[in-house]
């Protein structure tokens, strides 16, 4: 026995997105057919609105409701650092930390020349552009620990460091509260090399 | 930095499904911003189209299209035999086995005086008005092995067993491919109690 239709299309439709499996996107589809109408209602309208009222901030890249997003319009951060994430839920993360005062530059992604992303799929140009009145002294690479994100760090710095900038990376090392035991040997080699003074 | 407004609407609304946390109602939510319009739309169509379109089966209280559901509206079932379930859930992992020919019977839940769940709360009624021509001869009580499935099984066979109908309940066991050093005491219990002759 099959699903009857139209439950058959909303478990489809949860199975695309990321982490849900069949089992899972049954169980959100039956949820759903228990919500009142008026609830599913907000449901498909919130799908809608975001969809609708989220873009591109025009400077950054990160999604934003207005022309600028909340960061690059907020006259309090500092415009001489960049931090450069491969997605805008980098962005969200490093703001919970509250710590990093400066701008970011959402890439869409890292270099992967297996899958054929190259640098004219990422928002490069639009970096390059920022860099341009020499207003930023420095560039943050935090694309992601992984080989892409690595070699993407690489090629932007051999990119931007000409331009007279400077392109630093965020340092690898042991997770705090994590267990080291659980580290794996690269990371813990990189622990090592990078290891600072106490005092 | 709070999420934007639209994307936190609708993280919410990912966060009010069953088993979804913070962090998940958060990556879904993300990746919606990456479909299509699109497919934005199609993603909130299946949503209303899903609670417009599906309705409680007449007879069983399954979901269904029609007035009646697959199962209620097939010939070919065997109408003296009612599997009770809580959820219309079950009724699709029934379904899947594709052993069972009779029908159905979507109770909405288990007795939880806890709760505050009491029988008119549940679709007994229907269920009893099911059984008064005598057409059904056995009601399989198959609602969740938990304290309170078994009450209202127990519920269930003291007020359908006067009228003439036998009610039988699902076998308690080791489950097939699990590992009986993770059998918990009462269920292997259970599968003592209810051993069977190998020939």
């Amino acid at each position: 026995m099959e699903y009857i239709l139209p439950l058959q299309r909303l478990i489809e439709q949860f199975r695309h997105l990321p982490g849900i499996g069949a089992k899972t996107a049954a169980r959100m589809a039956f949820s759903v057919l228990e919500l009142t109408d008026e609830e599913a209602r907000e449901f498909a309208d919130a799908v809608i609105g975001a969809k609708e009222n989220i873009h591109k901030c025009k400077c950054c890249c990160n999604f934003s409701e207005e022309e600028l997003c909340p960061v690059c319009s907020d006259a309090d951060r500092d415009p001489s650092v960049i931090c450069v994430v491969e997605d805008a839920r980098d962005v969200f993360a490093f703001e919970k930390v509250r710590e990093y005062k400066g701008l970011y530059h959402v890439l869409g992604g890292c270099l992967s020349p297996l899958n054929g992303v190259g640098p004219e799929a990422l928002n490069m140009k639009q970096l390059l552009d920022r860099l341009a009145d020499g207003t930023v002294a420095e560039v943050i690479v935090a694309t992601n620990p992984t080989v892409e994100g690595e070699a993407t760090a690489m090629y932007l710095a051999r990119l931007i460091t000409p331009i007279g900038v400077k392109v630093t990376r965020l340092a690898y090392g042991v997770p705090v509260g994590g267990d080291l035991e659980y580290a794996d040997e690269v990371t813990l080699h990189r622990a090592i090399e990078g290891r600072r003074n106490i005092i």
